[in-house]
């Protein structure tokens, strides 16, 4: 076999690469801790002050990753001569580094700041707009924060519609061109099957949820399962916070948290399981690419993908209340007393049109993201302005779902993302679902008794088979890269289409 | 009033050293957090990794902190023709990172780096050693440490022995000549103390102690007394750990942690009063030197003395438990049945020499410092080597305590400060004690009902009067000078040995 034998220019400069890459990371690799730090850990008086300081890390991250230095190495590691005789994965790290160089060395630094000191201010904004129902009182950040975005996406460039500069930040690669026609599909055939659900008149029995389930027992029953489903206790953590989410320090800490309602066992299971789907990609990411940027999942979408496919995939299966359900009924003895495990089944898996997106089941929650996506497409495109977004919300509620928000609260002010700037951020989600019916389609090719290795349990025969094929990988390949090494073709939306189909017609007698 | 008018060089350095100042103490603060989170948080599995990023983050404030622009501008802010025109916080600021620069600098970069990876080594030694009671295997990273410390002595600079450039690190201004006679004197007082003691052959009804104290109500115990004594519960918290600690992340963030043992309730009880002491400290310093080097306490010995006063001085007093008796009867009423409070107070009160500093009693965990101080000094001197300590250990045991360890894991590998290289830090604690002395003297001078107001719980007149003599200071005040400012003389160690022989002669009659 033949030895590529580097030039010492390259040589050198690939080194010196490296050394930036593993500075950067393990600066990202802190500021990731601290987040989660002030986010679950942190007492209150404390937090504005600490803010500062993760700020002036954040800064470093910035400066570092478009330095002079940063810029030179790139420029030797990317040239035309240099770049055949480069292996794998010094070819990733360059890629991402790249890709985050090119857009951001042109964002002047006084744009970056004041667009940094907007959002700050737009979250508290939202925040009081969406607990008085003041949509007014957000409108005047939502402007600006518009206008950024729209300079950001001629800085960034594209090559057709202007939200691409936007997306390709969350899921490198994806334009609308890629994104409508997926869709397109998704909708029509959701707003059929939701139709035909509601015409059938049949409903499952979820009044098995208007009951008390006792907090302390909800926690343990979390705990029982999380190791079982693949998630390494001794890697990672489960704590509490108002907003679920699961943060990765390293391969062996990966933090998730989960919220316990007494009135609801459902959102803290199924938050669990969620959490769950991104913590254990992050545990499975190859040991060798710790301290890099490869550390951690491909993208927005593949990394919902993950957590989609262990919540909905598996965790609303019936096999996976074959194998649950005798335990869980230990735990809530008198609540479950008089219900067999094909009415829990069916109760967790209810279809029912509904506000607020965190909330919603398995086919109507691609709606509520189809709403968020044309509405970021129409004002990138200039198609309308902020202030036209609470009627054309309820519009498209009422289009889709059947349903319109008695208040913006309810309505256009109930996400938290674009008071943080994150327009593009939102398709991730439903990307995620059209990755996971793609996954779920090739696991069954390889293992085809998968459904039956969830009903005894075996859930780490499921999780070798995703470390296999998506987790060691980390950010080694891009999304679409990826998706076409797994399951041997581009992101595909009839999987997800004859998933839900097949799933809900049995659910519901179709 | 006359205003200062800084030249225009003067003043851009001013605002220059002022940015450099808040990033590396925005980075200290991170680091601060992060050191918690992996002792108190972090699972297992990525501690090591983790090591590295903090790793990261320590070099680049060694970096900042001896830097060329570290340098120039301390050059420009400590000339003589500028100092004069500064404000005294800057001068307090600009003397802090000095002292370091004018020590670090020196320090050749790859001689660091290796003392740095033979701390490391040593430390997992160490504790090898601890637990085996093998000395040998401590021994050879033992004799490197200490040549390391006699080359750093060298290098720092001293003007007679050298351990004062190591003295120097914990307690600025401190010297061997300055400690030698205030240790004599206290040393001295004490075996006599101690031997009067044991002597009149009275006892402590310490037996109360050896029955089980439920852990959970050990916690609620310990929770319900901390805001009681003045620490802030909102800006800060309250964990568990194997060896208790307090770590301010800022005024507004100061994390405590503390150990339960169901055998021990002393433990919890009292480690949770002295991290207080260090706690309450850090939440007073004034916000205005938030993000500057002075947002912290004066010195190690400094801080110590508020830790001891709170614990000892206040927390050992018959009129705190007056106070506080009654609630803990209602925690534990069986173990408490037959206690009266002023048989609790002797009990708390026990003298008794034992082998292990850390569960020394108040008169003679001095001698246990006495020891070490002696030891450091005379491997500082060249007197002896580290082959000779165990028995040179052995030998002061007997001589100051009247006991002789069984083993070195009792004796001479009991702790972990000489694995870190922390030479110089043990003097720290009995400076506490002495301080603290002279400061209860002070207080009771303008507080006559002193330890009646503790007998009512007021011990936010306490808290208010440290607050405003010593805590809102920080960094402000070199010890000498805020000891001097406080107590209108040097540290002077009649007053611990006053206080001891007062309080000891009642407890046990003498």
């Amino acid at each position: 076999m033949e030895q590529k034998v580097l030039d010492p220019t390259v040589q050198k400069a690939l080194v010196q690469f490296k050394a930036l890459d593993e500075k950067i990371t393990h600066f990202s690799s802190v500021i990731g801790l601290v987040d989660w730090d002030q986010k679950v850990m942190a007492p209150k008086k404390g937090r504005s002050v600490f803010a500062k300081a993760t700020g002036t890390l954040r800064t470093e991250v910035f400066k570092l990753s478009v330095s002079q230095e940063m810029g030179n190495l790139l420029a030797v590691l990317t040239s035309r001569e240099n770049v055949g005789a480069l292996d794998e994965v010094s070819k990733a790290k360059i890629r991402e580094y790249q890709a985050y160089y090119q857009k951001s060395k042109s964002i002047p630094a006084d744009l970056f700041q004041e667009y940094s000191i907007l959002t700050a201010q737009a979250n508290d904004a939202w925040e009081e707009a969406r607990a008085n129902n003041d949509f007014a009182r957000f409108l005047p950040y939502l402007e600006k924060i518009i206008d950024f975005k729209r300079k950001f996406a001629e800085i960034y460039g594209y090559e057709e519609h202007p939200y691409d500069a936007l997306l390709d930040e969350f899921e490198p690669g994806l334009t609308v061109k890629k994104l409508d026609p997926l869709f397109a599909k998704l909708r029509e055939s959701s707003v059929n099957l939701l139709d035909r659900i509601q015409q059938a008149g049949k409903r499952t029995p979820d009044e098995i949820f208007n009951q008390s389930f006792e907090i302390e027992k909800q926690k343990e029953f979390n705990r029982f399962i999380l190791p079982i489903i693949g998630f390494d206790m001794e890697a990672g953590r489960l704590d509490e916070t108002v907003h679920p989410f699961a943060q990765s320090v390293n391969t062996g800490d990966v933090r998730l948290t989960t919220r316990y309602l007494e009135n609801n066992v459902r959102s803290a299971m199924f938050g669990t399981i969620h959490e769950a789907g991104h913590g254990i990609y992050e545990q499975h990411v190859n040991p060798e690419f710790e301290e890099s940027v490869l550390q951690s999942g491909a993208s927005f979408g593949i990394h919902e993908s993950q957590s989609r496919f262990l919540e909905n995939m598996v965790g609303r299966s019936k096999e996976f209340w074959h194998y649950f359900y005798p335990h869980l009924k230990k735990y809530f003895p008198k609540q479950l007393e008089n219900v067999e495990v094909d009415e829990f089944y069916r109760a967790v898996n209810t279809i029912k049109p509904s506000f607020i997106r965190v909330e919603a089941d398995e086919l109507t929650y691609n709606l509520h993201i189809m709403i968020r996506y044309e509405i970021e497409k129409g004002l990138m495109a200039g198609e309308f302005e902020a202030k036209d977004l609470p009627a054309i919300w309820n519009q498209k509620m009422q289009d889709y779902l059947g349903i319109t928000p008695s208040s913006d609260t309810e309505g256009v002010l109930q996400d938290v993302h674009w008071s943080f700037g994150g327009i593009g951020y939102f398709p991730s989600y439903s990307l995620g679902n059209l990755y996971a019916a793609q996954i779920l389609r090739t696991i069954q090719k390889d293992i085809p008794d998968f459904y039956k290795i969830i009903a005894n349990g075996r859930f780490d025969l499921i999780q070798a088979w995703l470390k296999e094929k998506i987790h060691q990988y980390g950010k080694l390949y891009t999304p679409n890269e990826l998706i076409v090494k797994v399951t041997g073709e581009e992101l595909n939306a009839e999987y997800l289409v004859q998933y839900l189909e097949k799933k809900y017609s049995e659910v519901y007698g179709l």
